[in-house]
């Protein structure tokens, strides 16, 4: 199908067409990519917030407080909430978004919630897209929500510009907790439900982490305190994120930054195109019988691989 | 360089060939596939247990219980603590090893802690590399440990016969904190320390959890409780470790399973193939003008991919 009218509507600020269109993508239908050539053209360069950390943290919460102070600043926002564990839990983690209702009748606010559906093209490609959308429809400021879910966070949050990593009092090994993909693309850490025992306790340990390295290339990130729910250190957490902002923003930093990005998402897309190839074009029985050679042990994994490359790869 | 002395001899029993060839594949050495081709057609169908759960829950101690099990059933052990999360922590997180001493003494068993040392093929291909060559040498038994890091994690584990997920009672979210490709690889549950406060309601909340799926397939992961350092509840995990690979190791379902690990290690081979190739062939000047057009808005990552698969594939 042709849902390029869906995209010029998009481009014009309708709504409507932009939450159509995040359903096609999501879906993977035929033609989306079409759309999307169209819809990139008309991206404007929306900031890209990403928030992340486990379940109960208290992130919708700070998203919330977050996309509040954005629209006192006259900006429109768009919120996506992204699950990876969606299969499992029944979008059940990202359930909580009852506050959100006080935001969803803003016309300046636009909310997408997003699971795993199981395409081929995996959900951090489709986040991305949805980021694209609700930057052409007009959003000034994107937030990104994920929990913690391996590396489709990672790469979600690969998407961002600044990436505020949460996490709270009284787990037990909170900064092991927090996972190591995670780690390298923080900007920030909040530790949130900060009335709790044990929250500076969190902290230092977190600190005491990031002491051991010694190569920050000019943003070492750091470690605030919060509560959510109380207000309590949220302006704190504001400035920060503006302070990354500014310093990500520098041109060379960004283009460096937006460069890494365009590289993943070139060569993700170009890995499923291969995919796609062995499994449309390689003849299935053949493949079939080169796996059960590999499982009997008559073949190595190495050379059957060599085999369905040569078909594949020039 | 030749490794096939090395491959040989690991098929001869010789373990210091053996440790040598998983340096030599641990750092993708050039030649390591040859080697590898030699070690996968010795190769004689060892049992492989998988170990996984978050830092601190007492995989070790419950490796070297269940080593010390098969041991006295006549077994020889191979043993692989794979920590995905080593280049920030350093590997600490299994640097609890000191009750290993007990066993690497012992001739009948093979130790080997891996990290990530960052080689393009990934940990998960590694690893499924150092099984092969830990059976090549004629190791009975293998058990894999790894700590709670996302994919890397549920990869490793995947190459499992039998995953036991352990979690302990006391970190809030027990349930939620298993990772979403974990439940769907699990085939035993384990609440270790079952001597703190609330070891039952945790076993209890896996419990519901499971509960909300229908359709087993035949097994559902049960859920037990034992604590490794008094040894109580250790036999019942063991004999159900043991019913479940008599059901998984009847022929369609052994050979089901065994097929959807060739045929992902497969895609993983031709997919990292598809990046060398674009790294090694593929202008890198070109690239970088097409990763600069994408970032300038000129060009979509739709619009690149294609040209760079253009290129790359048939």
């Amino acid at each position: 199908m042709n849902y390029s009218t869906l995209a010029k509507g998009t481009l014009k600020g309708d709504r409507k067409a932009a939450a159509r269109l995040i359903s096609v993508v999501e879906d993977e239908e035929e033609g989306y990519r079409e759309a999307m050539k169209i819809v990139f053209c008309g991206t404007r360069g929306a900031g890209v917030l990403g928030i992340t950390g486990a379940p109960g943290v208290g992130k919708s919460t700070l998203v919330f407080e977050i996309a509040k102070s954005f629209r006192k600043a006259g900006k429109s926002v768009g919120i996506v909430a992204v699950d990876p564990t969606s299969p499992l839990t029944g979008g059940a983690i990202l359930g909580d978004r009852i506050r959100m209702t006080d935001l969803s009748a803003d016309p300046g606010v636009f909310i997408r919630s997003m699971g795993s559906r199981g395409g081929t093209g995996g959900l951090s490609l489709q986040t991305s897209n949805v980021i694209r959308i609700l930057d052409a429809l007009g959003c000034d400021e994107i937030i990104v929500e994920t929990v913690g879910a391996g590396q489709t966070q990672v790469d979600i949050m690969g998407m961002a510009d600044t990436v505020v990593v949460v996490t709270m009092p009284g787990t037990g090994d909170e900064v092991q907790s927090i996972k190591a993909g995670l780690l390298e693309i923080a900007d920030l850490y909040l530790v949130n439900k900060m009335d709790l025992p044990g929250a500076m306790n969190t902290a230092s340990d977190l600190k005491s982490m990031l002491d051991l390295v010694d190569d920050w290339k000019g943003w070492k990130p750091p470690v605030l305190l919060a509560s959510a729910s109380t207000g309590r250190g949220l302006d704190q957490m504001l400035e920060f994120i503006g302070r990354h902002r500014a310093w990500i923003s520098q041109p060379e930093r960004f283009l460096e930054r937006r460069s890494r990005q365009a590289r993943k998402e070139i060569y993700d897309l170009v890995t499923m195109e291969v995919h796609r190839m062995i499994e449309s074009k390689f003849p299935s029985v053949k493949l079939d019988a080169i796996v059960r050679d590999v499982v009997q042990g008559k073949l190595s994994p190495y050379e059957a691989a060599e085999k369905v490359a040569a078909f594949a790869i020039r």
